[in-house]
């Protein structure tokens, strides 16, 4: 070999071979939806919360055909505090489900679990308090996961598949990388990153974009 | 030169340079301690908040000869929300010191910066209410910026010296790695990384040591 191949070929050994290193290119960049505490409910519970028959009105429309309404509820944990003025989204859900932020979970007195949207078994229990009435939630409860939407071929684009779980990096002045980001790939889906409150404030993220890191 | 010693030449020339490389050691390990919003009082200010010659009291012992007193104030920004029961640490110091969030900075309106303590020039105003009165910060509201501190022995141990940026990794399920994190050392400092509620909520960190990343 001559001698640029052998150094080429070192370089690639070492890079392979060496544990805890992130390679990444800066220009794969992924913008960021920060989602606020919400609440999605099913037919019954928005009865039993707003009325027989109610429906809810459109504030806002969000990515994927969802919208926040109009609507608040209040949510009450096992501490008994508080939290009012929480955002219902719509549309309706075949489940009902609560999403907080960890340090909602901590005033409220929740050890409500990181999860995926949908994935409740086992997840907290939590009061929900409407204008005509209240629900006792028994399981629905989480703390949502971090993760990136993205279309087929913007996953073609970024070389990743979809239930990959990748990284990413924030360069936002109180940066950092958030590791453990599993990628979601659907037709349907706009390339998103959605974290939560309390990950957007630790890192300083505002309208940064990430950079994702394989 | 042997081939080893080519071999580690060339490893040592790539990792140099190599852009957005991050080697570390799993047991250079950190403690971590969370710091909630608290505040700061000047003498002036403690009077005007809770009386002629008062005198905080001791709840607990913190880090440093530092100790939360059992007083409590509540906060106003700029939205003219409030957020109550907010600790006050003593001992006094010369000039008063609110540190929050930014979740709490978002909450009461505030474009508070993201500073070390004592480094108050141009940061936000606020108001403070105790039980007597109320004072008017025009400067002195913060979000604390995340920092490790250790002792000579323990900046040698490691190979950093005082005022060096690091990067500390968490394994902690949600964890990631925060950057940009400033070393102090002092004769006088215990091993203890101090980040705020949101840096520790969005990564999940509770009891969790970091790993320094030089």
């Amino acid at each position: 070999m001559q001698e640029q191949q052998l150094v080429d070929a070192i370089a690639k050994l070492v890079i392979e071979q060496l544990k805890n290193v992130d390679v990444y290119n800066p220009e794969d960049k992924i913008p960021v939806g920060i989602s606020a505490r919400h609440v999605h409910l099913c037919r019954e519970d928005l009865e039993t919360l707003f009325g027989k028959g109610y429906q809810l009105n459109k504030k806002k429309d969000l990515m994927g055909g969802q919208f926040a309404a109009q609507e608040c509820v209040t949510l009450i944990g096992t501490k008994l505090r508080a939290i009012e003025n929480v955002r219902v989204l719509g549309p309706e859900r075949s489940k009902s489900q609560v999403e907080i932020s960890r340090t909602d979970a901590i005033k409220l007195g929740l050890t409500a679990p990181v999860r995926l949207s949908g994935d409740l078994a086992g997840s907290a229990p939590i009061a929900l308090v409407g204008p005509k009435g209240v629900v006792y939630l028994k399981e629905g409860c989480i703390i949502a996961k971090r993760h990136i939407h993205m279309s087929p071929a913007d996953a073609a684009k970024f070389g990743v598949e979809d239930k990959q779980v990748v990284k990413v990096r924030f360069e936002s002045g109180r940066g950092g990388i958030l590791e453990d980001v599993p990628i979601r790939v659907d037709d349907s889906f706009t390339l998103e990153m959605h974290i939560d409150t309390d990950e957007a404030n630790g890192l300083g993220i505002g309208k940064d974009m990430g950079i994702l890191i394989k």
